[in-house]
């Protein structure tokens, strides 16, 4: 079973990557962009065929490692 | 009007951002993962109020400078 993580930067967290491409796509002449931020999208295969099991699993391990709660947030999508 | 932006390594493409995670999550003891493949998110704030005039904008801005098309995918969502 496939599962789908986003990981975004926590709002008022500084995105400088972000930043980055909004200057970069006002140079090529995108005037209307007001604001980017740039986040982490993972694809797990998980072996269980439970969808719920999956998902916990899947939190679990957002948790200990593929996000920084600190500054992170992560949604199962 | 926010919209948002899935970039993902092409199938067969070569991940080994993703494969270092695998290894460390196994490392873990999460031995039911199969796979995990890593993308890119982003959340575009467009100054635009017609959801498809932005959708397209946004497309446009994929094709030209947010996803390298020979070994990317993007999905609008």
């Amino acid at each position: 079973m496939k599962i789908k993580v986003i990981v975004t930067l926590k709002k008022g967290v500084l995105d400088p990557q972000g930043k980055a491409i909004l200057q970069t796509l006002n140079g090529m002449g995108y005037s209307n962009i007001d604001e980017i931020r740039q986040g982490k999208f993972f694809e797990i295969s998980v072996n269980e065929d439970n969808e719920a099991k999956a998902k916990a699993q899947v939190e679990d391990m957002c948790k200990k490692l593929l996000a920084n709660l600190v500054i992170e947030d992560y949604k199962i999508i």
